[in-house]
């Protein structure tokens, strides 16, 4: 027998992405509406231990809020608190006890687990709600800068493992996600800053207005002037989901996620020990790349200047010592073994982007090593001497 | 602010379901043709114990199937070979190994993990699979009738956790299917039959030519003839690829797997301690809700003694002690415990499947637990002695 039976399908998914204020304010209905459905739906809170000590009200204004909507939902018992930032990702802990909450309250596929916090508090949060019961109804409120542009918006998910970032991890859209802007006044300014990186990554590969847009506001940025962050934060994640609905959402094919300056982001955050931010991370592998696409001869001395000049007056750091770090094949090998683990992540072919020009991204397949190792020089001393080298 | 976003998009899935003999052969080049792709893709192997022992020459097959189609593919050094049955959803440890060998290989979501086994090895391979990298290309190679025609071809993959099947999964479509008729030559009776059980199911809520074909076939079936097992799998594969399609392949909304007699399979797997193969306990869970459709007078006596002789013939228990175990409560509690647990996996309100008549199921939302009883009570008796009761 040879026979053979053709499986083909489409799968739609759909998913608001509000922008809002005060979003535990029972005036504020966003989030309540959400939540309401006529089988009066479980609702599980996971929340960033970082956001509930900077805002220390934040627990209670849940409590009340869930008490005034109970005939929307019934919230389970206890708020879950995880540490923020990486650790929520390195240990398989704060998923288990996600998971644990999910069996003992009887949290199902038609109830909700809704996430507040940093990107790597909502990467756990959204693997646990993706692998329990194949798939429960998610919620993301995204509490910094670079969550609300970018990584809370998106439809990834995932947890360290092995010592590789994401390594375990799936493609799952939200229900819905709800940016909320007070969640930003109490950031620290390095987490502020930070998360304008990936608007400057998705401006210089796509959109040479939004960038210019962000150059001219680097003051009112810096001075956290909040209508320039919104129009920031809005235009960004505006982007990165134009980007995710008119590729290859799942990546099975060979389209790529916006990664500009990624290659080298991932590996530092790693060879730093997770103690600078990826946004950080991410305005160091930018800078890695914009140097080197210069050094190719791609963009101009002007335009890499023009780069440089945005990343240093937004205090974004050029350069840390473990770019230097040698293995015993010599030069910056620690940091080039990232292009390999790049490359395994995503699968398939290497695949860069370099600059082509100020909004125009480009894609090539090697890097050359050497130049690499010239481009890290030139950084160092841009982030110790500034422009003036 | 007050502004929102809304996200929409499509994601295609297809995938090929061979129907094939001698799949390691390499004159058949139904899976190199498969795994060959330009960036000469690494291939994970992951065996069933049950299937290896059963077939000895199947690794050294394997590894002279690899060394043949080298040009096509790389192979990783070792087949990874775990427990079949429940045992492989049962321990996380499984699913462990196979990500360690995905780390330790080098194994991107370009490559292939490849699962040769029963339903149970196949769910928790896919499982790996799906998250690991979030998702590497998965070709499922199943090996029981059940896992050929019903769990292998579809979309699922999980394993158990909380003493709740399933408890953890995704939905994760497969790269393709191979069903190779060899594997079923060497199945015990037991199991040849066992898979039977889910063609029942679909004939009796879907299709009354298809039931006839069965019932028609029955001694054929009986006595391991090939035609008219490769007839039924085929038609049940086609009529569960169709009902994926056809519907919400990832159960998003309101509309349910084709889980006809399952809310009790489910359950007594567990209670007896998957003791009893999952086609029995559908074949149990079928007789259940047959039962159960006459006394609410939904089919006739005529139609509930047809169904029940062919279940017979086929030599399905109809009934297992556990399904009279009683808690606190009386009655078959245990039993119908399962009825919440079955609601709370698919979430949203409890909806059951029952028969109109043969060949057309129909859906409702509550089940009478006296009822249940009574039904289990005649289970008994024909379990015991026959349609002649």
């Amino acid at each position: 027998m040879n026979k053979k039976l053709q499986q083909s399908f489409v799968v739609p998914f759909d998913y608001p992405v509000y922008f809002t204020d005060h979003i535990f304010n029972p005036k504020n209905s966003t989030l309540a509406t959400l939540l309401k459905s006529k089988n009066h739906p479980k609702v599980l809170y996971v929340a960033d231990e970082g956001v509930v000590s900077h805002h220390t009200t934040l627990l209670s204004s849940i409590e009340n809020f869930n008490q005034f909507y109970k005939n929307n939902f019934q919230a389970c018992n206890k708020i879950i608190v995880i540490p923020g930032g990486e650790t929520a990702k390195n240990n398989p802990k704060y998923v288990e006890r996600i998971l644990d909450a999910v069996n003992k309250y009887g949290v199902d596929r038609h109830s909700f687990i809704v996430g507040i916090g940093g990107g790597a508090v909502l990467d756990a949060v959204g693997f646990a709600a993706a692998i329990a019961h194949r798939g429960i109804r998610h919620i993301r409120i995204p509490t910094t800068v670079l969550s609300q542009n970018d990584s809370g918006i998106g439809v990834k998910n995932g947890i360290n493992s092995y010592h590789k970032k994401n390594f375990l991890g799936t493609f799952a859209p939200p229900f819905a996600v709800v940016n909320d802007f007070q969640f930003l006044t109490t950031l620290e300014t390095r987490d502020w800053r930070a998360g304008i990186s990936e608007a400057i990554k998705v401006a210089l590969i796509k959109d040479a207005t939004f960038f210019q847009f962000i150059y001219e506001h680097a003051d009112k940025l810096n001075k956290r002037d909040k209508a320039a962050m919104q129009q920031l934060i809005f235009r960004c994640a505006e982007m990165h989901m134009e980007h995710i609905a008119g590729g290859d959402p799942f990546e099975m094919g060979s389209s790529r996620p916006l990664d500009f300056g990624h290659w080298s982001a991932h590996k530092l955050e790693q060879l730093t020990n997770y103690s600078i931010r990826h946004g950080e991370a991410v305005a160091i592998g930018m800078a890695l790349d914009v140097t080197y696409s210069f050094l190719k001869g791609m963009i101009t001395e002007a335009e890499l200047n023009t780069i440089i000049e945005l990343l240093l007056k937004l205090e974004f750091p050029l350069f840390v010592p473990e770019m230097e770090a040698t293995t015993t094949k010599g030069k910056a090998f620690s940091l080039i073994a990232g292009l390999e683990e790049f490359r395994e992540h995503l699968g398939g072919e290497l695949t860069i982007m370099l600059l082509e020009t100020i909004g125009k991204g480009v894609e090539v397949h090697e890097l050359d090593t050497d130049l690499i190792q010239k481009s890290i020089v030139i950084l160092k001393a841009f982030h110790h001497e500034g422009l003036s080298v």
